[in-house]
This record gives structure tokens, sequence and C-alpha cells, in this order.
């Protein structure tokens, strides 16, 4: 059994880019010269585009790193050192931005939903009402650890309503998930190069109102993620403040055409959701339950179930699945035995039923009779329905 | 005049790389996998070798981002929020440690010694005694504003026998110009992945005694820059924490190659000399002038004097390089007129003499008489070698 070339990573990124995306990168470029610094004012406008601010209220700040590092920026210079902000968290990124917001000494409150359930306005609205000195929402858009795709909409609806801001984390989601300004009333939200855009890593961006940027001047706890100096500069030069990851920068110019000529975000939306379809009932057939019901499945990546039969070890069924060409994705809930698989990348849905068909083989060598999980794990993700 | 398709980098990083360096980054890693994870040990085990840490007395952590992250997370790791760092500066980069520095709030004091002029053990004893609460001394290897050689060795000397802590900005030096812990004491450097080593840019790496690191934790400002929570979650997992530049690292992993296969450090330092002293000769033939004298020039980057000739014209001459196939870099100097000159990168003496012809030619196109410089440059140069 030999591992193929080149498997498919069907992961939440790193994730499968184009051939033309890779390629773009056979190319060295000079990053103080103007045409580096025109790439750079393409890659800002195209995503503002993808936003939908079509009145120039906001503004992006690309920034170098991964895109934790964008999460850290945002809420290091927008969260002011007598800020209190509500974190929304249900999985590890949630819980990430409680981790960051300790470093840096704000004052939040968690408002933890577990692994399956989303936040809801009504809680989130009780929270508010409770807690006047609260000044800033903070919400996962697509919780991977659970696949969860998580109600910004109502969410910004309450905290508008409640008069505080809202900033989102977006990193998976953005690009085919819709988040579009003109509708969704938010400070400001994060995500990288190496997601729905299906670029590869190395940057990320934050999407800010530029009057948020504005008053965040002189408020950074760090001098690599100030972002207002970040923005201050490239604005000022066309330059990134320090060296930016060239390469990747090529990759995602190319990355964004290709995203356009799919049709931008409703196009590669249809794509996603068509993979997971595809992937959900294809699993299905082979006996596997994913956690999450339909109304809460992202079109990102997708939680199954590890099925019960004591035949059935990750470890293992991961080797088999990447000899045959795919990389899948261990779990990340605190509770239940669980893997993930993701639908996003340059992947159709030819692939993803190959991934279907993999599963079935590696299932048949280990030995699994049935894919069906344990009944409490079942009970638990009936707990999400009620 | 038309643009060649890729001209030459002369620049100090990013820089122009290997094709096999470039062709490496043809292929989609998960960040997860096992096959990655081995890429990570490679790439830490490789530069600890070229670092000479033959006891393992030092680790390496690789970090997202550029190299001055890199920077940033050395110092808010390592110099106690009650520590007292020596800056020794003498260019944007040391500027920009002692700008690091006040973001985190640590005492800091700056020995500035200007454009031109290395900082010298006996100005740094006298400070040293005369400040018994300094703890660290901090010092840029090549200061490439100018392309000063800063003299380590004597600086790591007086600082081990006071008994204060080192800290290096190895960026465009490492892998060039030795740097080796056993004859070299120092708490910790820090280098990037697109310099000496001709990677591609995404990530730097700190190199640092274990010691230093374990006396790290719970010390960083930020979640992102915690160089020992990196180091921490990649020796129990093998990952790094956040998503890495995965094609950043296998190029890199191609550049280490080439870089052993040149004979390591000495080999590359040996072809960087080389190509820097063509240039200096070349240009001079042309009338130009170095700004350091020949003790301080590093193999890195060598500034030049602007021509006096008013018929000189930075942006012009720029430009007529570039079309010519060559990128080379403004100057970065506070009152001289200048430019810069790399010669580092996948370049040879056929490129430096090509560099050298298209000067000529530039100089021609401008209708520049002579490229001497003011005789006021001069005389500020001449201080050097007092």
């Amino acid at each position: 059994m030999t591992t193929p070339a080149e498997p498919y990573l069907l992961t939440p990124g790193p994730l499968t880019t184009a051939a033309s995306t890779k390629a773009a990168m056979q190319r060295d470029w000079g990053s103080w010269d103007a045409d580096f610094r025109a790439m750079t004012a393409q890659l800002r406008a195209a995503l503002l585009q993808i936003a939908g601010d079509e009145h120039g209220e906001y503004d992006c700040v690309p920034l170098q790193g991964s895109g934790s590092y964008c999460v850290e920026a945002m809420l290091g210079s927008f969260v002011p050192r007598d800020g209190h902000a509500l974190v929304l968290a249900n999985g590890a990124y949630g819980k990430r931005i409680a981790t960051t917001l300790r470093y840096l000494g704000r004052q939040h409150t968690v408002h933890d939903t577990g692994d399956y359930l989303p936040p809801r306005a009504a809680d989130v609205e009780r929270l508010l009402v409770a807690n006047p000195d609260i000044t800033h929402v903070v919400v996962v858009h697509c919780e991977t650890s659970s696949g969860i795709l998580n109600p910004i909409e109502e969410i910004a609806a309450v905290t508008a309503r409640e008069g505080r801001r809202l900033l989102i984390d977006s990193m998976s989601a953005f690009g085919a998930v819709p988040l579009d300004v003109r509708t969704l009333p938010c400070d400001a939200f994060v995500s990288s190069a190496n997601k729905c855009i299906e670029g590869v890593p190395g940057f990320g961006f934050v999407i800010a109102k530029k009057e948020v940027l504005n008053s965040a001047k002189g408020g950074s706890h760090s001098l690599a993620l100030d972002i207002y100096d970040q923005w201050d500069v490239m604005n000022r030069t066309g330059q990134w403040r320090f060296t930016p990851p060239t390469h990747a920068v090529a990759a995602f110019i190319e990355a964004l055409r290709l995203h356009a000529l799919e049709g931008g975000q409703p196009g590669r939306l249809a794509r996603y959701a068509h993979n997971r379809d595809v992937l959900v009932d294809g699993m299905h057939g082979l006996g596997f339950e994913p956690l999450l019901t339909e109304a809460w499945r992202s079109p990102i990546i997708v939680t199954f179930f590890s099925p019960a039969d004591p035949a059935f070890d990750f470890t293992r069924f991961y080797e088999l699945m990447k000899a045959q060409g795919f990389i899948i994705y261990p779990g990340k809930l605190t509770s239940v035995e669980s893997f993930r698989i993701g639908c996003i990348g340059a992947l159709d849905e030819s692939v993803m039923r190959r991934v279907v068909a993999a599963c079935g083989e590696a299932l048949r060598s280990l030995g699994v009779a049935s894919a069906a999980p344990a009944p409490v794990d079942l009970g638990a993700r009936e707990a999400l329905a009620a």
C-alpha cells in the first residue's frame, strides 16, 4: 500500500489549492517594488468587494502570520484596555479567543454553549442587559471544532440593538459563507489566506471600519500585531511594514481570480454545500452519523461520530485513508470520539464520492461491521434539536 | 524598454531563490500529518546544527510571520518585566528593537552609534559598569540599513564578562556569517527563512538556550508570540500551534539541502563575500564609493553613496536597473543620499558582473558624468576609520 504522491487535504485549511495557485509561487518578488505593491493593493480591494463594502466605510489590512495572529491583532487593537468582551464560545477557537483576552489583560465573560450548541440571540440579549459594562461581543462564524455554523446574523442584530460592538472570527467561513457588511453590522472581522479563498497559508487579514481602525492608534500591546500601524504604513507607502510572505501573496492573487471566476462567494458556497451534501449522504449510506443536525451543519467541515465497533481505530483509519490519497482530520470534541472531513479547497463532488468510497474501503480493512456510533453519543446530538 | 519576466532581487530578503526551492512549493501539505511534522523536526535539527549546538543546550523554535515577529517574541519572552535592556543601535533594525521594547513596557537604554559606526566593547563595558541593573544586551548582527557587520564577538565577550545576558538579531547574517554557540555565548538569537538560508518568507526562528526557554513560561505579552508556548506545544505534538506556512516550510527544507551542498555556512560565506568583492570592485571602477570602510563591510548588502551629479535620480536609476533585470534597494541612511545592493540569494559572480554593467548603463542613460559622491559624504565616511 503506497501513499499517493499528493493526497487531497480534507482539512479546514491548509487545504488543497488549485495547480495555478501553486504555480503563481514560481517567482520571487521584491517586496519594495511597485509590482508587488500593486498586488497588495489589488488583494485589499478584492477582499473589500467580497465583504460588500460599497461605501468605502471599511478597510482591509493584511497581516503576516497565521489567522490566529489576526484574531489577536483585532482583539488587542479594538477592545480597549478598559473594555469588556463577551466571548461566545462553542469549541477550540472560541476558547482561544478567551485565552488571547487573558494574555491581553482584557476583562471578558465567556458564554460557552459546549460542543454542539450555537449561541442564541435571546441568551446574548440577557447577558448584555445584565452586564451593561460589556463593550464588545466576539463570535466565531464557523467553529471548525465541530463544523457548526453559528447564527451571526441574529447575534449581530441583538448586539447592535443593545448598542455594543461586534467582532467576528470568520476565519474558515469568509469567501464562501455570506458575510456582507451592508446587512451585517460589525466593527471588524478576520479571515485568512488559506481558507475559503483557497490560497496558501502565510497571512491573514482584518477587515474593519475605518473609524474603528483610526480609534485603535496607540492601543496595541504588540508592535508586530499593531493593526493600526500596519494600516497606516500600508496606506502611506503601499508596503507591508515588515517582510511580507511574497509567494503566498502571489498565490492569493491567483486564488482571488479563481474565486471570481467561480461566481464569487455564492458560487463557492454552492460548490462547498454540494460537497458537504454528497459527503454526508455517502457517509450516511455507510452507517456514519454526523454530529450536528442539518440546521447547524456548515458547508466547511463535517464532524462524524466514530463507530462504536471496537474494531474501529482512528489512527489506523487515518492511515488507510491517507494510503488512498485523502488526509482527514481528527476530532476536537471534548467528550465524544469523532473525526472530521472538510469540504473546502480545490475539491468537487467527484472527489467527495471517492472520499466516501475510501471510507468504506477503510472500514472493510479494519473489519468494522457497523459504522453506527454509540447510543450515548446520539443522545447528546439529539439535545441539539431540542 | 521592457521588464524581464523575473528580475534578480539584489535585496536583503525576500531574495532570489533557487528554482528547486520554489518548485518545492508545488504541493499542498496537511499541517497535522506525520509527513509535515517530520519536515518541522528536520528543519529544527538542521538549524541547530548550523548554530553549532553539539551539546543539545539550545533548541530551535520556528514561528509564523516575518523575522521582526521573532525579534518581538524573543524580547517579550526573554526580557523579564522587571528587566532592563541595553540596545546597541546603528540603524533601522536597532531602532525597531527599541520601539518593540517600548510597546512591551520594558525598561531599555539605547546606545546609538549612528549610521556608520559599530558598537565597541569598551563603550558597552562602560555602560554595563555604570548601569548594574542592565540585565540584557541586545545587538543586531548585520544591520542592513547600512550593511554594517557589527562585532558581536567582542560584544558577547564583554556582556558575558559583566554577567549580563545577550540577545542577537541575526536576521540577515545567520547561515552565512559565523554564529556558533560553542564560541559565542548568548541566551538567544533570531533569524528568518528568507535570508542566508535562501528560503521564501513566511516564518522566522528563535534559537535559545533550553534553560532560557523554560524560564520564559508565563512571561509573554502575546499568545501568538509566546515562544515558550510554541516550543512546548511543538515538543509535545510535533506541530505548530497555529496554521504553519506549509509551502514556505517545504521550500525551506529544499533550501537547507542546497545550503549543506554548498558547504554550509563557510561555503555560503565564501560565495557571498566573493559576490560583494566583485560588486564593490566593479562599482568602484564606475566611480561609486561604498559607505563603509572594508573592516565593517558585510557580505550581505553594500551601501553606496548616490552620485553628487545632479543628473542622478534614484527613482529613474531604480527603473533603469529594473528594466535590465535587477531590483535594487533604496538607501536607509538618515542624513546621506544612498542606495543599497544585496549580495545574498541565488546569485553568483556572473550575476554581480552583470549588475555592475547595468549600473554603468543606467548612469549613461541618466547622463551622469561622474558617480563620485559629494565630498561631505566622504568626510562622514572617513570618521569611521578614525
